[in-house]
């Protein structure tokens, strides 16, 4: 008889469900949930922007709607199909999104008295109202802990744990005491599922703890005290609140309870995976393996590559995170990424494409391109840097913004769109050429996100920058199929490799770069780095009066 | 009883008339020709984009249009006016717009054997076929007579004079054979009008010969035959059949001849003034003087100052041209300028701005000047380079790109086309320092063309940037008023400083710097020459890594 996992991914604005058969990868069912409160699930205040709460309640009533709609499309579509084939559920977030609980473990936005505070809500990833606490951390650890803040490439952000943790202890501290303990989103949904919501007893995962809340078995868990009372006297109370002990997500976090499985219509006593990032699933639903870089391509990108925790491994300058655990156990999981990629192209397709490209964003995508599929690299004469949201990775520095050269009074919308979509080529390449650098051989890459399906231009440029074979997850929905593979691991179906066999692959169109596009691109790689090094590093390059003439050079040999 | 001067101005698309009372500078009458061949006026070769020849025969038509539809216009305006009230004519052009003739001084392109040739037509100033040439001539000079080129700041270019007589030498061998001379546009009219056309004895100017066709009494006029016979042994014969002299728009090219007295409805014999080019005209018609920059702002900019003879005037380095009597007798006229300004804010309107801002581009400046409106200095966190057309002054090197720089995910166009705006500025403060450093003190700007008068938002920023008061002339037509006085000078009416003093005037309204705003315009100055040195010249300035963060240093201390 065949068995089903489930993989639960929760996005920022939607969660999503899939259900896999787990001896051929099939995917029999997925329903997605959009989060009813505030805007887009996101629940903001009018006076200050960097706030992005969210409400614990759509996360249940997500959890319930997307795996019944799940079981009932596979139950349409197999048949014979049922429930009690499932035999494991696997749970990815967003993150870090903290959600400050009571003793019980019961989110404070769920109480009556606190539902309309949004300081008691869930605190999403994106929240930026801690970048002054992200500062303040970074400053204290760099001084106090170099070797803890080494690890996150020697900057904190606003984005993580400790510095809304802070930010909330600062503003609103009537909320602050009233939370026994705080608990990662990723965390708590496997804990609902197993019945156990105890923040002192419920699993914690090691991905979350490791990457955003400076957890490292290296220096006894989370940040000592005597640190954490620099900052403030109540986080080094708060750490007795919190976990000693972080968890792979090979690592069983409960067993489905009695009310949620009957509520779901699945087999009580089922496995229920530790939580994780959804990328760090997602590397894994790609079939990461030694070797293989996984690039989430969406917005930002997140890259994720993974080295045997028998081997020494360096430091990585400038690499976001190097944490045990987080995406396969005994390796280290390996995180950098660009803080916009997609974001960028939204940016300009929404603020400078004219309506002469069409009416909607998607169709002045579609005849921008169009307009460059004929051109030849180096043909605009274009150049430019993909830092419009800072640079993640590896310069690890918000503080940096946008450039393109090289315009002339003829260069048109779609030549900037080339221009963009290369920097992010020439940014990913520099990724690729730093973890080799520090001994992470690359000898695969697999893509996977929106724009790896949607995009063929961009799949080939970056095929001819990058100059090696890129491949495409085959599933559409990586995190959650990464997540269905723990939940079937913890259920002891089989190990993470077999699993990986059976249902994870790639299409079979492999973007292949081409020699001649290749040799320009080197080229304008060596330009691209010029300017990177210049404006983004303090190596003293001299001047750059060589960047403009080689770009037009390029230009009139490639529109010969 | 009233006494009037004609001012005649040639442009690229059109001509123009202007009839001036020069006892106060009433404007009684103006008329525009449009040029009715080619495209807008312009021949062209849809084979090669460089190619751009007008028609001469536009050019006569034009010129009895606009004279008698301002004298129709004065009639009608000015009771008891007369033809006979008016005392001289001046002439200007653009230029080099070399026009090839036969012995007798007719254009070939008049005649029917070559009415069907383009090569036999009106060379344009910006026909572009000759930029080989161009090279091959600074290269000649470099080598053989570096003092030579040195006047023209270095680079010989082919919008030039020799280089498209050398073109046409090297690609239509028939047609130059047929020209016994050549005859620049500003030169050839005065010469109709005077009724002697003859190549050998026709009046030429000061300004096209020395700004364009390397003449200088220096090394005893058009440059030497040795030279010449290097690029060609035709062109060392040419230089017999050119001319040995130049003069300067206070001489006489000759009394007004009968029939074209006739033609026109004007007296006999009045004065025709020895042309010269727009800009250095309309110099003249803003009011210059010793310490006056005119900045004449359109679709790129001139910059003229003048520098009385009787002192010594170093070489400025980067300058476009430095030639006595080009603008006024006994001065040295000093020009510089900016490839592309206008024409930088009409690329980004047409090619990157969306139709929220409006459905055509006049609508669109509008309302980004309107939101733009409210911001302070620094405030988009921008900083971009002028250089979309090259840089013609100081750094001289057409082949210079467009950079813009400190983009985020918010950026919007408005502010994009703040910065713009803002490096046009930088640009013209670079050529003020530049000609301050090699004493020629600027103690008045006055400005005059298009954006002057359409672009107050323009205007105060550059009053901030540059930090000195922007004056705006009067007349809207600068350049045919320049023509006008010096029409009349010829004739005898009065010294050009006092018919300036007349006719010329600036309006009420002057732009004054603000001193918050100029005092964060010097930050952002230097921060643009460090890039503009990075990229523009071969001084070793070390790292640019500091531009982006004193970018949003300044940002955020303007936006509090």
């Amino acid at each position: 008889m065949a068995q089903y996992a489930l993989g639960i991914d929760y996005g920022t604005n939607s969660c999503r469900s899939l259900l896999v058969d787990l001896s051929n990868g099939a995917e029999v069912g997925s329903t997605v949930f959009n989060y009813p409160s505030g805007e887009m699930g996101i629940l903001l205040d009018p006076s200050d922007p960097h706030v992005a709460r969210q409400n614990p309640r759509d996360y249940l009533a997500g959890l319930e709607a997307v795996i019944t709609g799940a079981l009932s499309q596979a139950a349409a579509a197999v048949s014979g199909f049922s429930g009690d084939q499932v035999v494991g559920i696997g749970i990815d977030t967003t993150g870090s999104t903290p959600i400050p609980v009571n003793r019980e473990g019961t989110p404070l936005g769920l109480l009556p008295e606190f539902k309309d505070n949004l300081n008691a809500q869930v605190w999403l990833w994106k929240d930026h109202t801690g970048y002054a606490e992200a500062v303040e951390i970074t400053a204290l650890a760099q001084e106090m802990r170099p070797n803890i803040i080494a690890k996150c490439g020697g900057i904190y952000s606003s984005e993580w744990w400790w510095s809304k943790i802070l930010r909330l202890r600062r503003t609103d501290p009537s909320v602050f005491d009233a939370a026994f303990s705080f608990v990662e989103h990723c965390d708590w949904i496997p804990a609902v599922l197993a019945g156990n919501t105890d923040p002192l007893t419920l699993k914690r995962s090691v991905c979350a703890a490791g990457h955003k809340a400076m957890f490292s078995s290296e220096w006894g868990g989370l940040p000592d005290k005597e640190f954490l009372a620099k900052l403030d006297p109540a986080l080094a109370d708060l750490r007795d609140r919190l976990f000693s002990e972080a968890h792979t997500s090979e690592t069983s976090a409960g067993l489905l309870c009695a009310e949620w499985a009957a509520k779901l219509g699945l087999k009580e006593g089922i496995a229920i995976a530790v939580g994780a990032f959804d990328a760090h699933m997602g590397a894994v639903g790609a079939g990461i393996k030694t070797g293989t870089l996984v690039k989430i391509l969406g917005t930002s990108t997140c890259d994720l590559m993974i080295s045997p925790a028998t081997q020494p491994l360096a430091d990585v300058p400038g690499v976001c995170g190097i944490v045990k655990g987080s995406v396969l156990p005994d390796c280290y999981g390996i995180e950098a990424g660009q803080s916009a990629v997609g974001d960028i192209f939204l940016w300009f397709v929404n603020h400078l494409v004219p309506d002469t490209y069409g009416a909607t964003p998607g169709e002045k995508f579609v005849n921008m391109e169009k307009a460059l599929s004929g051109q030849k690299p180096g043909q605009t004469g274009l150049l430019a840097l993909d830092w419009n949201n800072g640079n993640r990775t590896v310069l690890v520095d918000v503080r940096l913004t946008g450039l393109i050269l090289g315009q002339t009074l003829h260069t048109e919308a779609h030549e900037i769109y080339r221009a963009l979509i290369e920097a992010t080529a020439f940014g990913a390449l520099t990724i690729i050429k730093r973890v080799e650098e520090y001994g992470v051989p690359v000898t695969e890459i697999i893509n996977t996100g929106g724009l790896s399906i949607k995009n063929e231009t961009l799949m080939q440029i970056y095929a001819d920058v990058i100059g090696r074979p890129m491949k495409v997850s085959r599933s559409e929905q990586t995190c959650a199929l990464g997540a269905a593979i723990f939940g079937a691991a913890v259920a002891g179906v089989g190990s993470i490799a077999d699993l990986q066999t059976k249902v994870s692959a790639v299409r079979e169109k492999v973007y292949v770069p081409d020699p001649a596009n290749q040799a320009v691109y080197a080229e304008l790689y060596e330009l691209y780095r010029d300017v990177h090094d210049a404006f983004g590093t303090l190596s003293s390059i001299g001047n750059l009066g060589h960047v403009m003439k080689r770009l037009l050079d390029i230009r009139a040999r490639q529109s010969a």
